[in-house]
């Protein structure tokens, strides 16, 4: 359990309460709906550095499209449990954004779930790759550098 | 009990198993989930007519947006069952369609549930209310001729 | 539109943020999903007034079931929406609550949803009806009556 | 793409068309909507092995828990996609069964998605592993020994 990730690693929470019909009749949170929550946290985050993902499409003709995510569920989620993710950025390439992030329920320190997100932008023309618009490449420097301050 | 619907109300039926992420902690299928099965079922009546739904919005320029949705839950369905789901068109207006639905589980003939969904096509280039594409109405109709046959 | 409600019919909100996942291709929220809104701000007006609904099950022995929606869906959502779920009270009968809900997105005045909902409380040893539990009675009651000072 | 998998790697199917609400606004399938056809298949393939899931927890006090997936998104899924899910078990361990799977596109022969799902069996009881139930090791073995006759 050494390796596994702290709040500390993160710079970014987003937060959530538990809601009924995210449960299944295992009594905890079906899986494919931690997708959900880390999927709403990346928004957030684009949202936190200032970037404006809901026109990203319109100002730039390029839209973000995930090819693979890999998550770990450590423990069970449930009903009301007031949860916290934490995102970060594990690499920021030249047409790919590789996210980290790692779920903690309220007052505990060990993460319920890990999870590695890949995201490709594409040319929402023909659907080949695309840089990283340089827009949100600049405002994730700048939030990254303000933070090392 | 006297007013529920039988099976032989409905000239179409489609069939679902209930998949696990569908229930709740309850243990029975979580209530919004029933807006998936009858949703699912009013497009494959659409196919069963020989309507392109699909094609819809390209072809006329026009496509469906539910206004209303009335549900009884009266028995809970389960991880696994098996259910039937028949169709029939309430009533065909200028530009809308009223849809009576109602859940079977194989093998009873009680239903768990009903419904009454009202559609409105729309231009989708100003919003405002469309007739109902004139192909499709004749294709509803030609089907109900030839069933009353 | 005279009979619609207004936010001054609601003594109680619950807000979101519409998640991309609740969209579907139409650009919309897909109508299933509103039944989350509703179920999830249900839950915390019993929160709101006091009610342990999480224990309620161990605490009497009983748990309320859905057996009626209506909703109408009278203006789209949109990923990214903020919007305000107003709840209050129908009916509080002797094992039923009848729940009145309206969707406003923040800024607008004019509702773009609005739901009843029934829910009967259960036995849930055998299933049959049982009396709203006498606590919850007790705290909605008196919540109302605080409001109305 | 020499290491993806074809259809001759995987020894059973099971059939989905993809449902409205299953799509986004980006007009696929949503990434975490995946892991429902994943889920579905998994049980369909215990049902085609003979096992009795349903019952695993009233017969033997366990329950399997899934401990990481790992999924890749290649291409998109849309509305009303017909789809083959492939799947097959890459490791049987003493108390975990690791899944690979793989999603078609009928007609297609490359696939859309690949993914490997890791499940540990648990007693309920304590929530400690367990191994997986004798029945279903013996049912597993006999079907790939059936299938390589």
């Amino acid at each position: 359990m050494t390796d596994q990730p702290s709040r500390a690693d993160f710079p970014f929470f987003h937060d959530f309460r538990v809601r009924y019909n995210e449960t299944d009749q295992q009594g905890v949170v079906f899986f494919g709906n931690f997708a959900i929550y880390y999927d709403t946290s990346l928004s957030e985050f684009l949202r936190w550095v200032g970037h404006d993902y809901k026109n990203q499409m319109r100002d730039t003709g390029t839209d973000f499209h995930i090819v693979r995510s890999t998550i770990d569920y450590i423990a069970p989620l449930r009903y009301d449990d007031e949860i916290e993710v934490g995102v970060r950025i594990a690499r920021l390439g030249t047409a790919s954004l590789t996210w980290a992030g790692a779920i903690f329920v309220k007052g505990n320190d060990a993460p319920v779930s890990t999870a590695e997100i890949v995201w490709v932008n594409a040319d929402q023309s023909n659907g080949t790759s695309a840089p990283v618009p340089e827009k949100l490449r600049g405002l994730i420097e700048a939030k990254l550098a303000a933070m090392a301050d």
